[in-house]
């Protein structure tokens, strides 16, 4: 698999999602305006590697900071700022920029260049630590599925939207390896299709058994008696289990428990916002109505139509049998567990 | 609004709604095949404009019959299933051809001319009756919405999907026509996107509000309260009240039922089909990958994935608040009604 984001010892290589599967292209991003845009564009994207990404750009651009020392602190600012605004809805963007800032503030007597480098260290640090987070989740969650389990997921919570091996998909790859899946349903997930572009893509490169579905499709599919779990990743986990992902997980966790079908949820306990009691509080990001009005480029309805395009939609803790982390499956209640 | 199918006294003249919104263009029928052809490739489509389409074809091809009386009977099957072998699932096409061949064997002693013009005024009179019925259909219908309401639709059951005037669309205009929507939320409808392309179009040309979103977004949309009622079309409806209709339907029953929101189906009287006992019995056509797989001849995902596309789903009776027809509303239990 690809590497999702490196650093050259220049600048920052990312893989251009937005581009999946039909062409592997990477982008040189050679500032922190560059990296928020990757950012913004989807062109790196999954709540893990937006952190893990941000704070590589966090690190670029103190690298490359040649101002004074008592300028330092408000660029510092001004630069975590940009990255933090990108995108509202995955709390791992903030969580790590908040790692990097804890760094940073212990470090404050540093040259430029020796601070740099150690931002970037940490940055490395974590995109190491994902992979073991994630590996994790896999070991951990595939003890949830039997032999010939049939798993539904949506979107790409895969090696493409961590620094490796994946949240929900990296649960599916652990089963894989003992023989346990017979089958992935890959809801293609519009508007932005990830699971038609990446999921299919990245599990195909493994040899994982997949099929493909409109997300249309998936009542229909459960109700056939075709799936023996879902399995999807979070971008945000309020303190009561209340679970922010994309938009269309609702309707999933809704139908699995009409089908009486368990609904887990793969995420790192970085996912987890204790901040916000419920996921009524948690900010939806709204994007642009052309992602709904257009299909690559071109318009697939009137385009004066007015659009709803919510990117996250809330799953209700009552709708989760499981939330799997690094540290181990907590099952309900959530309240005091997480 | 556009004439959907119309015969202009030498060949068949039929909307080519496979190429809406971006272009209203009409394509000429000659024969039998061209008839069976636009309706497999989904240029003409709807349950009941299927029906009468079919009817269209079948006395287009027996006006241009020229063999002899004793071959008429054979020639007359072959088209006959010609025509009905283009789709499986809607039952009005069936019920149209069957309606037709009644009329054809009241007339055996008629001349091939007399037979043909005799045939193509019964196709006419169905085109006919097809707007009359629909607009009953409103009329009984609109009286289920009260003044503000916002209502959910799937796929296009509209003047489009009929000879005019649309079923579940009927029903929004007769109550847009009251005063009572405030709002449709049309989802997109994956894969051939009837919802942007048709419903979108449709609504608009009557300045009818209409706010489009992805099939993905209707569970989020009804948990933030923003819908007051699910009506959608039908393919066929069994004895007990069990609904074919759009790959989606049913998951939006389900979404409807977890959120109280009534879920109708608007459907004249031929949808009904009381030979079969239950939804189960009903055969689901299952279409072609690339269907999924591209969108607009563009590939989507990689072209070698597995794909699942069944081109509707059943609704479960009981999760049916009621079923709209031309004679009047019918409320569960349906069993005996039906």
């Amino acid at each position: 698999m690809v590497k999702t984001v490196r650093f050259d010892g220049e600048h920052l290589i990312i893989l251009d999602q937005s581009k999946l599967p039909g062409e592997i292209s990477f982008e040189t991003c050679r500032t922190v305006e560059d990296v928020a845009e990757a950012i913004i564009r989807l062109k790196v994207r999954g709540a893990p590697l937006i952190g893990v990404t941000a704070s590589y750009g966090l690190a670029l651009g103190m690298i490359k900071y040649e101002g004074s020392e008592q300028e330092r602190d408000n660029y510092f600012q001004v630069i975590k700022n940009i990255l933090a605004s990108t995108r509202p809805t995955a709390v791992n963007l903030f969580w790590a920029l908040q790692r990097m800032e804890d760094v940073y503030k212990q470090s404050t007597n540093l040259s430029n260049p020796e601070l740099g480098q150690l931002l970037m260290a940490e940055a490395e640090q974590m995109f190491t630590d994902d992979i073991r987070i994630n590996e994790a989740i896999g070991e951990y969650g595939q003890e949830l599925l039997h032999k010939g389990s049939r798993v539904m997921t949506i979107c790409n919570a895969g090696a493409l939207a961590t620094c490796g091996y994946g949240t929900a998909l990296g649960v599916i790859r652990s089963a894989f390896k003992r023989g346990k899946i017979e089958q992935v349903w890959a809801c293609e997930t519009r508007p932005v299709l990830q699971g038609s572009r990446l999921t299919v893509w990245e599990l195909l490169q493994d040899r994982i058994p997949v099929t493909l579905i409109t997300d249309s499709m998936a009542g229909y599919t459960m109700k056939l008696g075709k799936v023996d779990a879902v399995i999807t990743g979070a971008d945000r986990i309020a303190a009561n289990g209340d679970t922010a992902n994309k938009i269309g997980t609702y309707t999933l966790a809704v139908l699995a428990r009409q089908h009486n079908i368990p609904f887990y949820v793969a995420a790192p306990l970085s996912t987890i916002d204790r901040e916000i009691a419920t996921g009524d509080l948690i900010p939806i990001e709204e994007r642009q109505a052309e992602e709904v009005r257009q299909i690559f480029g071109i318009n697939a309805t009137v385009p004066e139509v007015s659009v709803f395009n919510p990117a996250f939609d809330i799953t209700p803790h009552e709708l989760i049998d499981g939330i799997i982390t690094e540290r181990g499956i907590i099952k309900p209640p959530y309240l005091n567990q997480l």
